[in-house]
């Protein structure tokens, strides 16, 4: 019933209600699981990139939610971009290197 | 393991290399998967907004992957906005009532 | 300067820090611009679509930001999913009417 | 009548119907269009944070967008993500440091 495809998903987790504009506890709380969780990830400014299989990736954007919920957030809303191919294996730190090489070619 | 808390996820999704800018057939086809799941659903202009358990629709999307790769495509993106709260049980509809109530009382 | 480009965006604005998780009435201001703006739009559960001229169309997103700042919400953060295409004109209606008629078909 | 307020947006640009899955020469011209234009950014393996104020980012990403068209991709969707806060001056790289420093003391 999981789903196995491999994919590269990009996730943006916003928690709504805080008191304070800082969300930073939260997302530092949500980073920690994902580099317990073994997949690889990069960490940028706008989110964090997660590399797996489909219903493992899911499944811990989804323990995210719920231990941030622990944390006593009542409402949680994330953005996910999330993207699979099947005509070659390619990793994020693939796609970002094929573009800086082919801009020093210009 | 599958996380079951109750979340609304709102789908877009991208078939990438399709030889024509129109990607109806695709998405049909997807919409289809998601209508045969028993879940709730609403179709808009920008996607489709799905009701239910985290793994449950997050498993629906990637079946929607799969079925959309089983028809050609080599390359899909989807973005994904997803909300949970355990503060109270909200239906997308809800959503779209308050905002219209509120506007006829401004 | 400006870019003249039609263009439909799907614009989800969230308020952050704001003591609670109803953020209905902020969600209402802004939706409350967009109707005065002309433009045609259309609100759904997981935001609302705009069809515009595209310079026209994110300043009234930026307006948006500028008004719920104004109500006193110290961070926001919108995920806006916008088109273009120069093949054809299309409207956010003809998406989804192209997509129920071929349910219908299949 | 240009939205003046600082934002820090992150783009993701996909062009629609192009033949093959691979989309690094597109996305290359539209990151030589960010390069530029001054404006601060951020190259990662699912997109570009641009840091600016709004009009400009966004007038930046819309001319992105008549760049690709211009290299005959006759569809573009785009998934913008984009941040204001009025309490205080903080980069993309400032938000990156705040996680990965909390990270350290936990």
């Amino acid at each position: 019933m999981a789903v196995k495809i491999h994919c590269i998903a990009d996730v943006c987790l916003l928690p709504i209600g805080t008191q304070t504009p800082s969300v930073s506890d939260y997302v530092t709380a949500a980073e920690k699981l994902i580099r317990e969780s073994g997949l690889k990830s990069t960490l940028h400014s706008a989110g964090t990139t997660i590399e797996g299989e489909w219903s493992e990736v899911m499944d811990l954007i989804g323990r995210m939610h719920e231990k941030v919920h622990e944390m006593g957030v009542l409402r949680i809303q994330s953005d996910i971009r999330v993207g699979t191919r099947t005509d070659k294996s390619q990793t994020a730190k693939d796609k970002v290197d094929t573009v800086e090489r082919k801009l020093k070619g210009l």
